[in-house]
């Protein structure tokens, strides 16, 4: 059995959290000195250890211990955070994968696969607007020449900010270099969404992150005076919308994906006129391609429909788009189980937001992400948070995944 | 029979159209030089026929033929129009006035009773504000005090604006004495709206003006990750405001009625939240005020409702409100019956804007106004337009209306 000491992780946190915290939250932002202190903290604790770290050239730190074989299992996550954050966001996988392991080096003999824990640089992309920098370069998926040139509100650019951090953006994509060797990914992260809260359990396994479709629903009408035009000869661009913030319940509930319409923007917008036009925002998540493209052409015969029986017209442009990433069957079965044994009973559960686990997952590289219970559901917030009990046992979970997932890469290399 | 002559009255109206409209519509807006022009046109005709014109107290151009008796049958209508107007918008009142009072005079005898046409001061309000301007100071429901210091684009006052043109705005309450003898007020007047056409119908007899109960309603919900948050957890705003978009067809429906929601604001209104806050406005109208305080009443409730049914509560505030001013029983009888031998077929409905004869009808004055065709139901733009025999027939009909509310006004002095 493993020395797993969770306490020593949540002290560790709490201590982290003093470090970089002000009264508006959480600050540790890439590329600047409270990052910098973050990053810092977590080299120390990793000398301490006696093992060694590195930052690669995407500016991904990796502390390594090695095992019998240089097959390796990482565990991920990222120090960074947004502007005004929450303490645990990306910060609780690195110190619960940190104590995993610790665990592991305290144990005595080397394991028999190498074990990483890594930082991803840039998960948030709060400062240049672009999220996923490190991971995303680890994974080749990176645009370099689109992301260096990408600027702060303060008019510094990626480039310029990772320089003073030792890190030359241009190197980054061989950042790729370091997936040799890489067998499995672990990700620990809090859930940043009510299910598990709503279902009152700790911790869920994670089926992998959705797809998003994101599009814009126009409709148009005709602008009439609100006094003198009969209810039966107006081309209401309203109605057809007001009908649309139905149906994406229906939708969502026939296909079991979520959708939101964020925003209505009415034209001209006065209270004596009819609305001429009026444009929405549709957000459409699932975790299973086919379904998430039903749902989407769902919407479209509806807005079509709606537009029909109110005799206004409709128009459709894409805002943005990302395929579901499915996590690995194998690896979601035994966070399943090491669930189960940590806390009794678990559920699994698709991510609504992106994780670096998505970048590396589409890499290649089986790939599994743990869920711990967020309070609220609230995250990106200085009021983000998770009961201690819950934390502590995502530290014993991970640790029973790791070990899972160590044999299992064991077993596949005979 | 008198010698009424409609194609005159078109000819005029086209040569005022000339004088006072360019390129992007016409520009009598108050107290201005264009808007001048249109009163040197009308009074000019007065003075060619012989007659006597005056501006009242609050600019109000009265032309009288003195009959028998002192008691008078005053038509009305405002030869102002908002910037980049339509031609016949509140002129054709005017000018069809005149040539029914000219009618009369070239017919030789003194009419029974007095015969008055009245070109009311700002009708529009379109420059400092404020409709109705010199027809509530008839009818003693102007505030001079909050009205004399609005404001046009420039920042002139309408006490300079007035004062340019001889009008003391300070004394405008003294229109009050106007009344004095005004039997009862008839007004022609574009519908402005698309029914008369829809019905295939040139004319018809204006019911009163509708009440207008005007409210904003703000649906309070919770925003949350459009990705992470389950449809069945969230506090949707806008589904309960996309519910009331459906409802107040079923509002106006029920009711006979209109209602209107011109304008909806979503918050934090960004693509990947759900909707937090949505306020929108509510625009009621009727001609009845039970009707449109059930109406108003209905539309609470259904906002209870439906913001029950998604966890979310409503708040409602006031914006504005007016009776509504219902025009004489008898009065619009005839016009109903002028109608029919005009053109064969009438037909009765409530008048959604508000008119000089609503001010008139306050005041107790037995009150009709004639409602002709618009072309596209559009008014207050350049392409306002009603087919000329429409034009033609809306004169005869204003003749004979003016002849039956002359023999009823005998008839009632015995």
């Amino acid at each position: 059995m493993i020395p797993l000491n969770p306490s020593r992780a949540l002290d560790e946190m709490k201590a982290l959290r003093a470090l970089t915290s002000d009264e508006n939250g959480n600050q540790r932002v890439v590329f600047t000195p409270v990052w910098k202190r973050a990053v810092d903290f977590f080299t120390a604790k990793v000398d301490e250890l006696g093992l060694k770290w590195r930052a690669d050239v995407a500016g991904n730190l990796w502390a390594t211990l090695e095992g019998e074989r240089p097959q390796t299992v990482v565990i991920g996550g990222h120090l960074d955070s947004v502007p005004n954050g929450g303490w645990l966001d990306g910060c609780w996988n690195v110190v619960a994968g940190l104590e995993v392991m610790r665990a592991y080096k305290l144990s005595g003999p080397k394991p028999p696969v190498t074990l990483k824990v890594v930082s991803w640089c840039d998960e948030e992309g709060a400062r240049f607007g672009r999220s996923l920098f490190g991971s995303s370069a680890f994974s080749g998926y990176l645009d370099v020449e689109a992301v260096k040139v990408l600027k702060d509100k303060d008019g510094v650019t990626v480039e310029q900010a990772a320089r003073e951090y030792g890190i030359d953006v241009n190197l980054a994509p061989g950042a790729t270099a370091e997936r040799n060797d890489v067998a499995a990914y672990l990700e620990l992260h809090i859930e940043q969404g009510p299910v598990l809260e709503g279902l009152g359990l700790p911790l869920g396994a994670v089926l992998g992150t959705v797809g998003v479709e994101r599009n814009v629903i126009t409709f148009h009408g005709q602008a009439a005076h609100s006094g003198s035009t009969p209810m039966n000869v107006r081309k209401d661009a309203l109605l057809a919308a007001g009908k649309m913030a139905q149906e994406i319940y229906a939708i969502a509930g026939r296909h079991k994906g979520v959708c939101t319409i964020g925003s209505v923007v009415t034209k001209p917008g006065i209270v004596t006129s009819v609305v001429e036009e009026c444009t929405l925002t549709l957000d459409q998540r699932h975790l299973d391609a086919k379904e998430l493209a039903a749902m989407w052409t769902e919407a479209q015969g509806a807005a079509r429909k709606f537009a029909a029986e109110g005799s206004v017209t409709v128009t459709f442009s894409d805002l943005w788009k990302i395929y579901p990433i499915p996590f690995h069957p194998e690896l979601t079965e035994f966070c399943d189980q090491a669930i189960v044994e940590t806390v009794g009973k678990s559920h699994k559960l698709p991510s609504g937001p992106l994780h670096d686990a998505a970048e590396v997952c589409r890499a290649g590289i089986p790939t599994q992400m743990l869920f711990v219970q967020s309070l609220r559901g609230i995250s990106h917030n200085k009021i983000e948070d998770t009961k201690d009990e819950h934390l502590l046992a995502s530290v014993t979970a991970l640790a029973k995944l790791t070990e899972k997932t160590i044999a299992w890469v064991v077993n596949k290399l005979g």
